[in-house]
């Protein structure tokens, strides 16, 4: 049992925390280090409270009471699937993660990662994802990489997206909250469409929620077809 | 302009920052504070950084460099609208906040905030519903007092939602991700429906997601009718 702040495993824990370097990542709580090895995920380190480490001593950005807290090695995914979603300049990892549980749920391909996303092992954004991140690694790419079906999603732009007819493998792609995305993506995607709203509603829908209906809405689609 | 720290608004909106009392909140920076203007919300307070009070002072949940901070007494309204939803036990003032959002895009009535749900005035609340909370306060009620069609939404039960024949209004319902919503509403709920995620896919969607998804595809339903 390890009773010294000055452990090096707690070290490395408190300095993860605050930056993450060398390719590691903290998950915190049973549910996440649960997933991970549902998912056959080894962790670098995974001490336990009460068993591994005295519970007062294990850092935690969730406060005391934390009991497990694992630290793993990133993995990235190939783009791929019949379905799926790019983001592009999405700074808030709590959307991040979140999408990538949504796309996890209702897409077959990893969420892609444009440039200007928020880290998706950062400690919110593996917290959002439910452990969705171990079954469903993110994918880095460029739009102008991207395979299959680009469907550039803005609002108030292109036609309604249940009128792009169905065509597979597909890649919806979302820009961040405000900026949208950037102007070559929209000029070179095969499809512009937006989510319809009502007329009185707000300026824009959360981009996560965004991301959750185009994936609903194509995932209805193809079980029609 | 308001030089010393003691001033009592000053005073008061840091009291609000901390808890809530009295039937006020805080809005903090220019779009929630044009927001409530536009919606015609007369402020209790409202202090300008640089014009009112002295930069320093101003005080914020967001750190430095907010710009406006205004005071505003809330406001609930009646549930209603051939649309909507009914939320038990969600305490995640983040979540609340996206799904005030999420039904001023795509429902015209309120949220409905059942037992055991986070305070929607919260700061963290007013900031994620993006001002939507000034152009659609949230309603309270109990799930045994709703009116209309219930639609109780729950992972792997009841039938697809898209299998619920239309029936306006509908009052779409959701628990906790965990707890989900207790028996007495599942028991007397019009229809049991759940929204399709993948075999594969994550235990559960997030209930921000679930919400949106939801609202979307009634939308859809009624767009089509």
């Amino acid at each position: 049992m390890i009773t010294s702040r000055d452990n090096q495993q707690l070290k490395t824990i408190r300095k993860l925390l605050q930056k993450r370097r060398d390719g590691l990542f903290v998950a915190e709580g049973e549910d996440l280090v649960d997933a991970a090895a549902a998912n056959g995920w080894t962790p670098e380190i995974l001490l336990r409270s009460g068993v591994d480490v005295e519970p007062d001593l294990l850092p935690s950005s969730l406060g005391s009471g934390t009991r497990v807290v694992g630290v793993y090695r990133e993995r990235w995914s190939q783009p791929g699937g019949d379905l799926s979603v790019y983001l592009h300049g999405v700074r808030d990892p709590g959307n991040i993660g979140t999408i990538i549980r949504s796309a996890h749920a209702l897409a077959d391909g990893p969420l892609i990662l444009g440039p200007g996303c928020a880290d998706p092992y950062g400690p919110k954004a593996v917290r959002a994802s439910m452990g969705s991140i171990f079954a469903r690694p993110p994918a880095r790419a460029d739009f102008g990489d991207l395979k299959g079906t680009t469907i550039a999603l803005e609002k108030d732009a292109g036609v309604p997206l249940d009128d792009v007819a169905l065509s597979p493998p597909e890649v919806l792609c979302l820009g961040a909250e405000r900026a949208g995305l950037p102007t070559a993506a929209l000029r070179t995607a095969d499809f512009r469409a937006h989510i319809p709203v009502r007329q009185d509603g707000p300026d824009s829908l959360n981009v996560g929620m965004a991301a959750a209906i185009a994936l609903y809405a194509r995932n209805r689609m193809a079980a029609r077809a």
